[in-house]
């Protein structure tokens, strides 16, 4: 067997509410994880003094400087992502687009990151919009969101693309063969739905994709779909929605294990249990979202990520660079012409 | 003290994937709670066959007879409801609108209910769009989510409507004595969101609502806000998704008081704490959603209500009329004008 070249991953050090900390956690435990070598883009005196905390032997990590941050609430994301290249996000993706690195994988601003990407490393050929996709748990294999919000108004021809781009997703990283693809909308029957959805349908149902039609937002945990497409809008509510019900639920469930005595027994009995289910739950052991239609793997994780996560993020990256994603989603577009159902709307 | 005036409820007795069983039950139980009168309206042999299983000693119960039922997957409610005055939803509406009760109560086919109430009831004078509210539960008192689905497509105008009926629902309903009212969008700050919420922004800034501007998905179970405003859409799939996600959530808390001896007992010990707990965050337990801005009190529960279900969703169309709720939407929309900022929507 021929030795697989190495996949060389770009990770923001300055990413995250817990930065530099949590990146360079998760870089070195990636690094020992997968054997591949990291580029750490950020402060490199910070960075250099947490990894100083680390017993590198062995480990192929690198430091590449970058002088500026973008904020966690960076005000503007879009017009620093173009006018700032010396942020780590944009000298992170600078490393991409210059065939320095195969992936870019960041915690940090998401606005930030979906224009620095956009705007450095272009969209692939005939994309309309890039989109974010996101895996969502099931009792089986994760359910993938696309778009999570980097499209608030979208047009039919857009979520074609997505399902297009969201099936490559869904199929090289979360382990589905012949992933089937679901509108989502507010009715099983075909007429329901918004304009959006009714013109976005036939576009759907003529495309080479596995498209089983309407799905309702019951049938993304149910796990009888493997890619919901929505508007970006949509997607980002809910994915912000199930972040709030699971703080809910671990609040509720808490508060039950500490009702009474015997709930309490009850409860440090039923502890690893419901570790592990809170584990099987928890979406960021997915390892955060990713940017599809850009000429690049851009794998953003949570804010919140810790250095599992990061790592995670990582693993999703080379599977990303391995599986040849990119070019997965370069030939699935020119495969399927997109019609311009009416005038471009003014962002393009 | 006066003694209040009777509440004439009218409840679907063919309404529910349950019917006549359910609703029937649900009447008894509502009766005897409520002491209020209670008119099953439906197929009358079957609703009095279903009547005869009770002890009604003392309940004011009684049977308006309706020959035909919507089903529940009536492929053309809207058409139904216009032109079919023999079903129980249309007998019920009816029954309002000739004031010969005050609420009607179904747990049948919510589009139907909803085109019966417009045609057959008439929007509130000023009401641009009738909307559905649900409450949603938090830690605290529920949130109210306004629209659930009435409304797939919205103007910015509606929205603000939907503020002021679902603000004065919340009052009324949820115990919310000055409502939080928030935008439901993607991000905190005054620019995120897509067309419609940017247009509906300055609308709800500029009227005598408690507005608290910009809410994310988390913020609706962290119970920061109590009126979440958001078109039909993105209503009824985040309710959809929050059912689907709750089925998940038991189905991997019973796995785990499964996974081995030891968290089976503690799952036993734990089971009174964990059921208070699942009933906390059973939106059943509100009874359901009312449709707002039509001329009367409609309240539609789930397909799938049981008895209690059904009894709390009369409780909730009790309430609505000793608090005046109609009159108190017409008042505060009356006070609103309302713009009109661009050309009305075809269905208008």
């Amino acid at each position: 067997m021929l030795e697989s070249a190495a996949v060389r991953i770009v990770l923001d050090a300055m990413g995250g509410d817990f930065a530099p900390r949590n990146p360079v956690d998760g870089a070195v435990l990636a690094a020992r994880t997968f054997g591949q070598p990291i580029v750490l883009v950020g402060q490199e005196e910070a960075v250099r003094a947490e990894l100083a905390r680390h017993d590198l032997r062995g480990l192929d990590l690198s430091v590449h400087h970058a002088p500026e941050v973008v904020a966690m609430d960076e005000p503007a994301p879009a017009e620093t992502a173009r006018t700032n290249p010396d942020t780590s996000i944009a000298r992170g993706i600078a490393l991409l687009r210059h065939g320095q690195a195969d992936a870019f994988v960041t915690m940090g601003h998401t606005g930030a990151t979906l224009a620095a990407a956009s705007f450095r490393l272009g969209r692939i050929h005939g994309v309309r919009r890039p989109a974010l996709a996101s895996p969502f748990p099931t009792l089986a294999k994760p359910c993938a969101l696309v778009d999570v919000g980097a499209n608030a108004d979208v047009r039919p021809e857009f979520l074609l693309q997505f399902a297009i781009m969201g099936s490559a997703y869904a199929s090289a990283i979360l382990g589905h063969p012949t992933p089937r693809v679901g509108i989502l909308t507010i009715g099983e029957e075909r007429g329901k739905g918004n304009e959006l959805v009714h013109e976005a349908l036939p576009l759907l149902e003529a495309s080479a994709l596995n498209f089983i039609g309407n799905i309702e937002g019951r049938d993304i945990p149910s796990g009888s779909v493997d890619v919901a497409v929505m508007d970006g809008f949509t997607g980002n509510v809910l994915v912000k929605f199930a972040e709030g019900l699971a703080r809910l639920v671990q609040q509720v469930l808490n508060d039950a294990a500490r009702s009474d005595p015997v709930s309490m027994l009850g409860g440090l009995l039923m502890r690893p249990a419901l570790g592990r289910a809170r584990h099987q739950m928890d979406y960021r052991q997915y390892g955060g979202a990713m940017l599809l239609g850009v000429r690049g793997v851009v794998v953003i994780g949570h804010g919140r990520s810790d250095a599992e996560t990061i790592k995670n993020s990582v693993g999703v990256a080379i599977r990303g660079v391995e599986a040849g994603l990119v070019q997965t989603i370069a030939d699935a577009v020119a495969r399927q012409p997109v019609p311009r159902l009416a005038a471009p709307v003014a962002a393009e």
